[in-house]
């Protein structure tokens, strides 16, 4: 019989959703390991070796607490950004921002405006503080920029969220669009604006900063192109007295020293992160390749993954995942409307390309002829 | 001006606190490197080899996102533990998992006891959930057990806090006492038992650990004995309906693939908590004699720190803390009335200690000496 202290009347309303499995679960449930990685976005093009190297030699170190202040790399940060330490806050990568960030400006029976199928761990945030989702449906393969400006007015949202790149899709606004957009949000509304994916994105999708902007919170992680996913460390760039309040509520030794040592390193080498780019925009040109050989059609993206059209419904591409993941291929697909046709492929290196090439057209093939 | 979207009421009324300054604040404060790190109870006998050599061995896949499920160090502790996994979550330490089980159980309003001086982030993480403390005074220097009973049945609690060893006077009650102390608390209120400093305790200090309680949760973490502060990882023990439902809100992806790699090898080697256990147990023998030397008198500790009794007043401790910052030692001390005129070092090897033998002496001269 369960007989414990009572849960909040918001956490016992709570369901016990999780945003994401993870590979490791699925090796599990598989019973087997993943043969290709290409399901979560992650940088398989890995870590700069400097990275490697702190973190061997930071580890005899780890008895020590972290710098809760994160100065070194606050202010490393800040001259990469040309802005000031005031602007910055280091977090438990982009998922532990949003989870403050929600938690500054949602209270409950507050309104968030996302578009539908976008990143699901704003939504479980926000469940987790009382709020409630507006969903925006995609215009076409892009988020639907008048549609959610409409809805922020229309609901009395105090918070809008978009992610540009965009994930699952990969599409991109241009900053010009983005800044209008920011603009166009009633006064008492923040953005919250994902660019997780910013160092993949054409040059002319981020906005420049702006440190007295109050209206607009941007989110950065080391987790996509500087490959550190593992560490969990992410930024957030805004106005000091909105990023300052994260002071208030954040805990504070919470960013990991070999995660603040990792990061560092990783600024540190631009050609390593030239390399990357270059070497994912490689392979994102392979994996469309690959998809036209197996008849779908590919998006293009400003991401380190492929959107796939598969060019017909649900459930279809939904067969393909499993064929994959038959092969021990380890990939996600969108489930919303409208994009639930699609399958999601990360970016990687030959090796793992070669395996999703041979695996693919016989996917293909075999959801094609199923019952 | 200050335009921002607006706060929630809870968040807008929250001070800008921060529960501790740590040591890397100080030095930039100072201008000048820390000397003798003695005031953040870190291990100074540093992490197992086995540790360093896994987290060496890792670095490169720290492109890989952290398992979310930590099923692999949940397994290992339970298997320690002699508990289900479905017992235990994994947090980013003590104070990440304290900010959890708050959230869980404290709407604004509610209640917790704890007592007058004890851990000041638990304070904080109430606050930021808008509940409010209820204090109950040390009784001499261990926590008042009957007290705090008195005061969660009185003012209708719905949590009560204690650390048990406890933290800051290093005192501890017997288990029984603890058992009898969760059995004496209302049904409707959770016993959130800090087991932070458990592996230094004496071996009659820990109640057995219970499965079907479920109204106890107890914390501890790899940051003490087993000197893996930086990387932030804790667990909570309690019945599955608590532990459970730590998936609701946590952060899922937040435990860094390091913490839980270099934990779980942590947990493999004995012989060197052993030896990190005696080494700090002969560190405390040593401080309670540079204590008695310089004219103070040490408490009994079942920790990895020393509280030391000054024998005058809050201000006079205060100044030997201040003297002892002048050679750049670095040492904390608790703040509460009735407690305020100890001071508290953290065991550490022989070359510290005798820095710190070499200054305590002549700050305490210092501090009596001053007009």
């Amino acid at each position: 019989m369960t007989d414990h202290p009572p849960f909040t009347a918001l956490v016992a309303d709570l369901p016990a959703t999780v945003p994401f499995v993870g590979p490791e679960a699925l090796e599990r449930q598989w019973g087997r390991p993943v043969q290709a990685r290409l399901g979560a976005n992650e940088s398989r093009f890995g870590p700069s070796p400097r990275v490697i190297d702190a973190l061997c030699s930071a580890a005899p170190d780890v008895w020590r607490y972290p710098d809760p202040e994160n100065f070194d790399l606050r202010r490393a940060l800040a001259n990469r950004l040309g802005v000031d330490m005031g602007n910055i806050a280091v977090g438990e990568g982009i998922d532990g921002l949003m989870a403050l960030a929600v938690r500054l400006f949602i209270a409950a029976g507050d309104r968030v405006v996302t578009s539908l199928g976008a990143y699901p761990t704003l939504n479980y945030h926000v469940a987790g503080f009382g709020g409630s989702i507006v969903a925006v449906p995609y215009s076409g393969v892009r988020e639907d920029l008048e549609g959610l400006v409409a809805a922020a007015h229309r609901s009395g949202a105090r918070m809008v969220y978009l992610a540009n790149p965009d994930n699952p899709m990969g599409s991109c606004w241009p900053a010009t669009e983005v800044a209008a957009f920011a603009a166009a949000l009633p006064s008492d509304c923040l953005l919250l604006l994902d660019e997780a994916y910013g160092e993949l994105a054409p040059p002319d999708a981020l906005p420049p900063l702006d440190p007295d902007q109050q209206n607009v919170l941007r989110l950065r992680t080391f987790s996509k192109a500087f490959g550190l996913a593992g560490l969990r460390c992410g930024y957030a760039i805004g106005h000091p007295s909105v990023v300052g309040a994260f002071d208030r509520i954040r805990n504070h030794f919470g960013v990991n020293r070999q995660a603040q040592v990792a990061a560092l390193a990783a600024l540190d080498d631009a050609e390593h992160l030239d390399w990357v780019v270059r070497s994912i925009r490689a392979a994102c040109d392979r994996i469309s390749s690959i998809a036209s050989a197996a008849g779908l059609e590919a998006l293009p993206t400003a991401t380190n993954f492929v959107a796939i059209d598969c060019q017909r419904d649900a459930a279809f591409a939904q067969r393909i995942l499993a064929e994959m993941a038959r092969d021990g291929i380890f990939i996600r697909k969108p489930m919303a409307p409208g994009l639930d046709r699609y399958i999601r492929i990360s970016a990687a290196p030959d090796d793992e390309l070669d395996i999703l090439a041979a695996a693919l057209p016989l996917a293909v093939q075999r959801a094609q002829d199923a019952p």
